[in-house]
């Protein structure tokens, strides 16, 4: 499938598997590996080697026919499929506990995230530096977001707290949300969320745990 | 479908919709609401209606003619179903950053966790206490697992501590395993595992807004 402008849209279970490959071949290259099969990959990660090839056709990198891919080159592509490669900057709504730990998880450079600004309606917060990112008020949000011209934030404020932290983005030209406040919310059509709530995971780990204990007994 | 003790098999798309729907029979529970609809649990959530009572027949709750589901006994049923209305005690591998707000989170005794010890490999961090949890050396995590019989251990190490502390896990007899780590680990076929890597979520959202900025130029 195609958007107008001949993007490709790729599948969500796609995007998610991505990651997991991109992992692998960073361990492989810093093995040394220069170059790696469908078949080993589907076999590290437990997945479909034709399952693997789908997916990696998408980021339109072409293997050869004994040698599979360019393990440099597969990750490139992943990369900038993913839009990793480049930074985006994102502002931190929710200098909580959780909102600290976002800041301070280095790891998100690797994914192209960059926090520029966190905001939090609590005074004893505002003006501290947490990770050396600053903390301001919540009212600063909209006009900074649209001088710094930026585009995706995200959410780490109590269930009670989020739609109005999330009407004031919107109010800002904000048009991506990660969303971890345990709630729902309500955006225009226009407007991307991805719910990452620790509920969703946890449900499905508690529920299978729950079936194991039972079929012990 | 049932597994061998007659125990319903819930399909995960399900078991990751329950938490919202609780989060919002919470909140109007809370406004005093008695009964509520499914249309009316679809509408607030942008789901559809027929999937909302596919779903929520899961739980065993029946709804009436006219006023629909009992906001108490649906979530009962919910917090029954996912295993929430009782605590499962579980470790913390790794006291890193996130670990920290992990161990912090207050949210996690709504969905029956509850976090007992915490174990990391960093000498200074042993010892101390996050958020009232003492943080003990991974060695002691066999022998311990084994004694107060624990079998769910939140994994929030850097990837290359990975598949060791998992190894250590699976030695004291942990059975489920929620992944934090960035990277995939190896276990044999009985254990759960449920990857909750930021990147996978992270992937969707950051290549939905490429797209959509692309779209817009």
């Amino acid at each position: 499938m195609l958007t107008k402008k001949n993007i490709v849209v790729i599948p969500e279970p796609t995007l998610r598997r991505l990651p997991h490959y991109l992992h692998l071949l960073l361990n492989l290259k810093e093995q040394g590996v220069k170059s790696v099969s469908s078949t080993f990959i589907a076999n590290e990660l437990g997945l479909d080697s034709t399952q693997v090839r789908k997916d990696v056709q998408y980021t339109n990198i072409i293997g050869k026919p004994k040698t599979g891919f360019d393990v440099n080159s597969l990750i490139n592509a992943i990369q900038t499929c993913l839009n990793w490669n480049r930074y985006e900057n994102a502002f931190l709504v929710g200098a909580g506990s959780l909102g600290t730990a976002m800041l301070g998880y280095k790891q998100f450079k690797d994914y192209g995230l960059n926090f520029v600004a966190a905001f939090d309606n609590d005074p004893e917060k505002v003006g501290q530096k947490i990770h050396g990112i600053e903390v301001l008020s919540i009212d600063r949000l909209p006009v900074l977001a649209q001088l710094m011209k930026i585009h995706l934030a995200v959410l780490t404020v109590p269930a009670k707290a989020a739609q109005e932290c999330v009407d004031i983005m919107l109010k800002g030209g904000i048009v991506a949300i990660w969303n971890f406040a345990p709630t729902q919310i309500k955006v225009p059509k226009n407007v991307i969320v991805e719910n990452a709530q620790f509920s969703q995971s946890l449900a499905v780990l508690t529920r299978k745990l729950s079936v194991y204990k039972q079929t012990l007994l």
